[in-house]
């Protein structure tokens, strides 16, 4: 644990029946800065800060976490899909340097697409970049 | 094999000198319509529809080649990180219909945020949808 991390603080001072799902080494929570109605992030119970400090092992109860966790989101949210995303180090987007994935569950009607637009004119950033 | 499947194509056609990285169970290959430079994909060997149908145990070597081509990536794009991206279902972006993981190297000069954006009027859309 680092006493300094706040995604190991909810570890500790979390109820299981306040997490979404959770196994051995994942557990599942909402974000508290949703981009889409129903965001949730699946985090490691053990502080580990990119994918590359994670071992592979852990790659079943990932694997397994995203399923359960998305299912649910499916459910609740009338969700006909969900995209996964996970960001390493800071210039690809992660603020909190403990492993963790983000969970958006999809309808037709967001009428939305993912993209990676420009900080500044927010337009569609093309393959000069 | 799925004979109608592109990705399954891959695999039979692609020799491994092709591939930026493989395993027992993945590969990993450049995306024809890159959203940004050096957008790969990690694909399964097996043909799996989406994360449902792919087994809890290839979670192990999924990572290995997240870690593996999300490396190789950084290194030949001077990419300080990388966004990783799986989308389920049609409603969510999944365009073919065998399991794979978008990878995409960033650097500070991209200038780049990943947003949900609204395919008709372009803004970033909000947690009304």
């Amino acid at each position: 644990m680092n006493e300094e991390c706040i995604f190991c603080k909810l570890v500790s001072e979390k109820n299981s029946d306040e997490f979404i799902y959770e196994n051995e080494n994942f557990f599942s929570i909402y974000d508290i800065n949703p981009e889409l109605k129903g965001h949730a992030l699946v985090i490691s119970k053990k502080h580990f800060q990119t994918i590359f400090d994670l071992p592979d092992e852990l790659g079943r109860d990932l694997i397994d976490a995203i399923k359960k966790t998305g299912l649910k989101l499916m459910n609740k949210f009338n969700g006909g899909g969900f995209n996964v995303i996970n960001n390493t180090n800071k210039v690809a987007g992660m603020i909190v340097n403990h492993f963790h994935i983000h969970i958006l569950p999809r309808k037709k009607s967001d009428n939305a697409i993912l993209k990676f637009i420009d900080k500044d004119t927010k337009e569609i950033v093309g393959l000069k970049k």
